[in-house]
């Protein structure tokens, strides 16, 4: 047999002390998949005399996580430390110098540097790998790399935050306000004390721009990926939206047109019976289209200790067996440069929801704005009416340019009847 | 760059065409994510002048598929002929004796032979993979082989035949029996005109075979599959299903427990929400459970020629790039032997419909034979009643062990009062 393969691992929180669970719960299959032993030899965290349930006797102890990246006993480092920048970059960095390879669940590094770190790990001949980054337990980045590589990928998309997928299931489910869904979600460890990273949709975008490079074969352009959160979403939306045959859902999407890479991340009305409205609560999924395969969608859980290592675990075993396909479905350096669209240039259907008092000429200058900017509407509900009070007026529209969608939004929110921002959501057809 | 890897392909039919369209119209992007190029050297087929609509020019043509097994000239050789015996075997016997890699669709051979096979592959250190034998081009055998791979897995399921998807999705959708959409499936090209590979679930229980083997680390038992398939299945049971709170699917379930591996294929009540439910159509799913991602599933096409094609050339990728992780997660000749359990001890709750003609009596000898074999009714569902006529009666119960709901079944089976073979379909717990 093979020597073990001598892992150092970066960050004992809760996913550096599952990843400790699995490699010992599992010790003697693992061993027998990789045909090696995979051998913990040291971990770095603040604390060493925390509980945190894992024996790490026999195991080298240090609180600064860079001597791992020269650590002569350690081919593989294991960085759980999180953040884009700091002390998890430096690591990764001297790690790969060094000649060891880096596995990592950091989303925010990779989305910000993986393709300098996927270079650097290919001039030093090791692995970069990264299955933990996106969409937790699900091997998506495996199947985008190998099980799908026979296809030319048209459009990737997914619930990729499910904090905020928790959230929009609740609030269809009860009725209740995000603000009153969000503190319970915070209460029940659902959602981070400083919940903006998440809400806001940052965390997804990070996960798509990965997702769109291994997709279609280009450099990560993260701050290209257009990004909206939950926050405006209302109960009212959701009843609204089913009503109309569809459901609410915060999506990534990466899509490869004739004109370049489409990433936009913002809440989504997607058909009630399209296979991704029936993912509920924290579970994530991913879609890909492919050329020859169609369809393929995988769903599971996109966080959480045990989930979240099982996709580490996986890359470590894939490197003690020697698969060493690149992290980005081939070498860094032949992947293309980035070609963005802007959004101003995305066309799809919109539903619009505004609030107007009802009073003579309302429906006229609404209608006006409209057709001055292109916009076409497919249909409105208006119910109640008091004259003289606010009554929700909803509409979609046929398929619009997102630049004439936005200037006819913004000419009804200066008209006088109109005493609410207008809010938009776009209809996916998926 | 490394010399080109050199595939021949014995079988020229949908997916054998397939294969040939997605490794010709991917050919550049496929030498770039393999390091390498795939070059179609040879084929076999019947007919060398039927149009396929694929451009063969250059490729040398035999009918007899044993010369690729013998071709100096073929790494691998690719078996898209079918049957679990004959050429197909013959054909990847000699391909494994002569050092060349083997890529196969065909899941009766690998349900039967998978073992022999794979121990030939270890012995001549070359590749057997399958991949495009379970869930067409859903990259579920990599993902429990690879993706999953930090997992012990308690349970895979699955819907893993299209054509009864698609039958019992009609048949709910639109209350017409069973017979009338056979027949319309046939006509439409998806069921065979001999169906009974298909609705009798063999098909599902080969995939299910090979998934049990690689999820648990066994030795494939094909043979200890308990198999029904779905003509019993009629509109009455969907109505009743969903009034219950239930959908009706053919699924594969293989399940680990201390005494031992249950494989069965059989129609399913399944919960209305949970997500395997909401796969209709064609669509296949495979759902795993592993003790630390917790639920992986994954959806998409499991047949034609396109989905097929996908996974075949995923395999020949991955043997091009030098990926050669066992086709069963281990060396074959570590899997561990079949540990089945019988189905007579399997437990469970049922559902259970009757016909009766009601008379003064029949709920007391229903009622006594149930309770005579340990059988607890759970809820009961009749309704409209016409003294003389034959009524419904819907049943579901506790659990229950097999035996004894059989033994009860055939004790109501004989009362006078019952006039149609007792239908009993089995609730999922998922």
């Amino acid at each position: 047999m093979t020597a073990p393969l001598r892992v150092g691992i970066a960050g004992l929180g809760t996913v550096g002390a599952g990843t400790v669970r699995v490699l010992t719960a599992h010790r003697d299959e693992i061993a027998r998949r990789s045909g090696r032993a995979i051998d913990i030899v040291a971990v770095s965290a603040r604390d060493a005399g925390k509980d945190r349930g894992i024996d790490l006797s026999g195991v080298s102890w240090t609180d600064d996580p860079l001597t791992l990246a020269a650590n002569p006993d350690v081919d593989a480092v294991v960085e759980l430390i999180g953040g884009s920048e700091g002390v998890a970059k430096t690591l990764c960095e001297t790690a790969l110098t060094n000649g060891k390879h880096v596995i990592t669940a950091n989303k925010a590094l990779i989305a910000h540097h993986g393709q300098a770190l996927a270079v650097a790990a290919e001039e030093a001949g090791v692995a970069l790998a990264f299955e933990a980054a996106v969409a937790g337990g699900i091997p998506i980045l495996k199947a985008l790399r190998e099980g799908l590589a026979a296809n030319a990928i048209s459009r990737v998309y997914g619930i990729l935050n499910g904090t905020c997928n928790y959230i929009l299931t609740e609030m269809r489910d009860t009725g209740r306000e995000f603000d009153d869904v969000l503190a319970e979600a915070q209460a029940e460890g659902y959602a981070e004390a400083d919940p903006g990273f998440d809400i806001d949709g940052v965390d997804a975008a990070h996960k798509l721009a990965i997702l769109a490079s291994l997709a279609f074969g280009t450099q990560i352009d993260f701050t290209s990926v257009h990004v909206e959160g939950i926050r405006h979403i209302s109960p009212v939306d959701l009843a609204f939206a089913k009503e109309l045959g569809f459901g609410i859902k915060l999506l990534g999407i990466a899509t490869e047109t004739v004109a370049g890479i489409e990433q936009r991340v913002h809440p989504c009305m997607v058909p009630l019976d399209a296979p991704i409205n029936h993912v509920d609560g924290v579970f994530n999924a991913v879609v890909a289209e492919g050329d020859f395969v169609d369809r393929v969608m995988m769903e599971g859980r996109g966080a959480g200790a045990g989930p979240t290592a099982s996709a580490v675990v996986a890359d470590i075993i894939d490197i003690a067996r020697g698969n060493m396909v690149p992290g980005f479905a081939r070498k860094a350096v032949e992947l293309a440069p980035p070609r963005p669209i802007s959004m101003a240039a995305y066309r799809g259907c919109y539903y619009l929801r505004f609030e107007v008092v009802d009073k003579p000429g309302v429906f006229g200058g609404i209608a006006q704005a409209l057709g001055a900017h292109n916009v076409s509407m497919e249909s409105i509900i208006q119910r109640a009416r008091d004259p003289g009070e606010p009554v929700p007026v909803v509409m979609t529209t046929h398929d619009t340019l997102e630049s004439d969608m936005i200037a006819a939004v913004d000419a009804i929110a200066a008209l006088d009847a109109v005493v609410m921002t207008p809010r938009i959501i776009r209809i996916e057809d998926l």
